[in-house]
């Protein structure tokens, strides 16, 4: 892949994986996408934790702890300082054919390092973002891990793209706003920052966990809450989150445009500024 | 895998695949799963027609066609005469990082064959159905097709299992039936047979096309529509369909037990008997 600098399978060199992973045929999996700067990977425990937590939402056998720690280590020493890194966790190969799992499976984990291509200009001074067409499926049994099933991701990105949009905002079935396809979404009004709950849908961001743990330390008043198009439209900030873009402002929600950004200039680098 | 007798990679004998393929890393893909019988794969054209549909929805630049159909042939002049068959399309290796496809992958297709182990023996006289605790998330976008991110039908077959059944049955958000984790369901009441649409959510089902189809060829009245609990436990019979099961009765959901079978036995054996 382009931009790929080497991949790793349970912790050996490896560019290819068993033809009978329940990943590939169930999404039987999670993942994590890394920010590495300076040689480390940025907010490294919060990733594990939430890893852990996606693996035991699916009872995967999987605990992210001091090997894969040792491991990422020894990836980055030997990596340039700046880079993205993802970490895919599966069930591992089946042993049986089926979607229940026999429950002997091992899992496996795939990690690739990707090189800290540049935010493209689009996302830079600000982003322009469309509404996904299709509603995001509820399923509070899935919502919050990150785990591998994101073709509704994939089909609004595309869309938003085709529209000029750098990214897609989902709304659930009720109308309420949820997040984007590859972030979470804050609105500001007066000093006060929201973010929509993802306990039925969504992602729960490292980043947006960030956000919200740095707001208090500022002083700035954060929550986590219901968030609608109305709420979305009359905010006098927006931005969207991720563990790659940091915080950045949104410029422009369909024809709707938002003419400030302090708040979220100044979370983008409070948060670039931490050490870690 | 135990019962694995061989896969091939875009037509080549391989046994794993690249690490990038966007099938494994976003469920960016849609699987078939075939009886084969006599050393043909049942209603094949079938398969064909919805992994079409499939790639189609996701608009995945691949068409099931001669070569495929070639392919299978070859598969099966060298394999025993009764076995399982799996093709799994995919969009291909990522040639860039994130969820939205670049437009240039490269399909990829992996078959397997699996041995046809009997059914066990819990399915042969008939079935025992749970109902899953988590309904199934409705997406009309991906509704219908055999995609690959099915962590929903992996968690409820292995809590039914663990209650004892064979199969989960899915009910939509609102409550209505939607279908089996990994089958559709059908309820037959005075001699009418009825299917839950699967317009919101579940997957179009192979043998559920046929049953529906052959339900016609033989004058039983059958439709698709809404299915509720309360039909359910009010039907004279139930029974489940797959592409390898065929048709299957419901002695028992839950509580609620079935005394009859007739109809469901008939259609059984109507369709074990088709030519195809």
């Amino acid at each position: 892949m382009s931009g790929a600098l080497g991949s790793w399978i349970d912790g050996l060199p490896a560019h290819s994986l068993p033809a009978d992973d329940r990943g590939l045929h169930y999404g039987d999996g999670l993942f994590e996408t890394l920010r590495i700067r300076a040689g480390r990977p940025r907010f490294l425990e919060a990733h594990l934790a939430r890893l852990n937590a996606g693996c035991a939402r699916l009872a995967i056998p999987f605990v992210a702890g001091d090997a894969l720690r040792q491991e990422l280590s020894t990836i980055c020493q030997a990596t340039p300082a700046a880079a993205i890194l993802k970490i895919i966790v599966t069930r591992g190969s089946a042993t049986r054919r089926g979607y229940a799992s026999a429950g002997d499976e091992q899992p496996r984990r795939l990690v690739t390092l990707f090189d800290a291509s540049p935010l493209p200009e689009s996302w830079r001074a600000g982003v322009t973002l469309s509404f996904a067409s299709a509603p995001l499926a509820d399923n509070a049994t899935l919502a919050g891990i990150k785990h591998l099933g994101r073709l509704e991701s994939v089909l609004a990105l595309r869309e938003a793209q085709a529209a000029g949009a750098a990214e897609a905002i989902f709304t659930g079935a009720d109308g309420r706003l949820v997040s984007g396809a590859m972030s979470n979404l804050f609105v500001a009004k007066a000093g006060v920052v929201q973010t929509p709950a993802v306990d039925l849908a969504g992602v729960a961001g490292v980043m947006r966990g960030i956000v919200l743990r740095e707001c208090a330390a500022l002083g700035i008043p954060a929550g986590v809450g219901t968030v609608t198009r109305v709420d979305l439209e009359s905010a006098d900030e927006v931005f969207v989150t991720n563990a790659r873009i940091g915080v950045v402002p949104v410029r422009r929600v369909g024809e709707h445009r938002f003419h400030m950004d302090a708040l979220s200039r100044r979370l983008a680098d409070h948060v670039e500024a931490l050490d870690a």
